[in-house]
């Protein structure tokens, strides 16, 4: 069986960076990684692990902690985290913790506290005091993907700012009875989702239409926002004409409901949501794209810098987010209510 | 720190009871497992996985193999595993490999061959021959989720024989222009598809509708279904009055093109779908019923027991589907056309 210094002559690098690029973490270029990995695989060299983490001192093993892989945000999350990771020779291994059950206490009490890996990825967590204790008591770099605090390194998007400039193009378009769905009902997201509304609340301020602002509560999910969605259309006479969503799965179920109810949308209501979830396009729907794919590469980039050196910084990562405009969205103008917005897919 | 021994004694078993308890596999009753996880909680015991190994010769931790998490097939059975093997005190690491790219050849060239793992399961992994051999030469058990073969132990429904159940269904309504939506698109499937398809031509076949049997191909996607759909049911003439959808995400891409297009469901057209997925309500859709998540708490429960005895015979294990009447599925009779099955859920 081949060694390492098979690896690194074949690769033509030395013996150390051979090792750091086998290990997945420490500085090698991208390039001296492949050529690296290439002269291992064609020499049929796999890296013991026992070996590996001898001379490390490292697992090569991620912790990646999320309460749920079954909605759209999570599961490109983790696609992204894979991907990264699987790159870098790195293990995943993940961690569900349902808000509120017996099995999430167990993997703060059991789980994390065996400490198999280098450090650990918090997806959506949004972990109680207590929990953030345990978190940061494990003595492992911890990143969070959407976070709570300064506890830890964080990737994010501007909750407040996208659903304010949701809010915005709504009025822009001449609405004002604009309603907000979603959050209120369970735990979870319940911070993303306070830190939406307040972007809703605040921009309906600014345009002076706070007696126009509605909170109509909804679980966040397609099938919650279409049962809101049902409720709140039902009244034709107090129908909102454009609805911010709190995500695109509530857009999504709110215009299902409202084909459901003969409501035509966009020329009796606007639908905008947040995420360009993989429907939107299906249902020509507005939307602030966010990538939970890229914020997923992003937080392994965090986690190995930390790695590198335990000795940074925690900071707060903003990622971009994009109106994208289709169809689900036109002017209030009665005039105009047949004129939709151009379907062209449009950055702002 | 406490030991085993102080958790065995407060639990009130052996320390080589408490010890299989804590280690996840032989056989323990499932109350003692919980009074002794109890105990071990209580004393703030964790064991040590070094000591386990040594102890035991394993890893506590289970490799899981998918082409996608992002899928809702396979985020039910990753919720299902994740729920059974946190029961057991087990680890899960990840492995993504997605068919066709770099990252499938090193799961299998770099990761697998790690062995990081006590046992594997494969989910949807559809693997080739070279694939199964590298699997089966790692020398650890292996449990498919949907299989190919005799190879290994597997977990999966009988998709010749829910296709045919849904075909049938369309054939006591009365309909004989039946199209089959799905597949002949990806690799993704393809072995699934083609034994739901069969399913359908044998049905088609029995019925003496053999002529009137139509493969619609398509993406097996929502999107994948909604652009099919679109083509197929554009030509008001040549328009099945039913369709069989290879899974519930087509079904439901063919009912939000229906709608697009003016097409009343069911009243013009009846549609059935495979999976019970968790929109299949919010789109009153006819359904063949199958719980991945359960087909995950299977696996689990098998691959112990080749972990508890390595010379245990494979087996295939065929979980039950049950046929869900909703409202996307109506009789014929054009004098009946508007009259719609009770949207009563029946299983049959």
């Amino acid at each position: 069986m081949s060694g390492i210094a098979e690896v690194a002559r074949l690769a033509g690098v030395s013996k150390s960076t051979a090792s750091r690029a086998l290990g997945g973490t420490g500085y090698v270029s991208d390039d001296t990684r492949r050529r690296v990995m290439a002269a291992a695989s064609s020499l049929g060299y796999v890296p013991s692990t026992s070996a590996v983490s001898l001379a490390t001192g490292r697992t090569q093993n991620i912790g990646v902690v999320m309460p749920y892989v079954n909605r759209w945000f999570f599961a490109e999350v983790l696609e992204g985290l894979q991907q990264s990771l699987l790159q870098r020779g790195l293990d995943l291994t993940l961690y569900d913790a349902k808000p509120g059950t017996d099995g999430r206490n167990r993997i703060f009490e059991d789980f994390l506290a065996r400490k198999r890996f280098d450090g650990l990825i918090a997806v959506g967590l949004e972990p109680d005091h207590d929990e953030i204790d345990r978190l940061l008591s494990i003595g492992r770099p911890v990143v969070s993907v959407v976070g709570s605090g300064e506890e830890t390194t964080v990737v994010e998007i501007d909750d407040d700012y996208v659903a304010r400039r949701a809010t915005e193009h709504l009025v822009a378009l001449g609405h004002r009875d604009i309603a907000f769905v979603g959050g209120g009902v369970t735990t979870h997201w319940a911070q993303v989702d306070r830190r939406r509304l307040s972007g809703y609340f605040g921009a309906m301020e600014d345009a002076g239409l706070s007696n126009h602002a509605v909170h109509i509560v909804s679980e966040v999910t397609m099938p919650g926002g279409y049962a809101a969605a049902v409720d709140a259309l039902g009244d034709v006479r107090n129908r909102p004409t454009a609805i911010v969503a709190t995500c695109d799965e509530v857009a999504i179920g709110t215009i299902i409901a409202a084909r459901r109810l003969g409501v035509q949308v966009p020329s009796d209501l606007s639908v905008i949501g947040i995420d360009d979830h993989e429907f939107a396009d299906m249902f020509s729907l507005t939307t602030l794209r966010q990538s939970p794919r890229e914020q997923g590469r992003v937080a392994v980039q965090l986690l190995l810098e930390h790695l590198d050196d335990p000795s940074r910084p925690m900071r707060v990562v903003r990622m971009p987010s994009q109106l994208i405009v289709r169809n689900s969205t036109a002017a209030l103008d009665p005039r105009r209510s047949a004129v939709v917005i151009d379907s062209r897919v449009r950055g702002e």
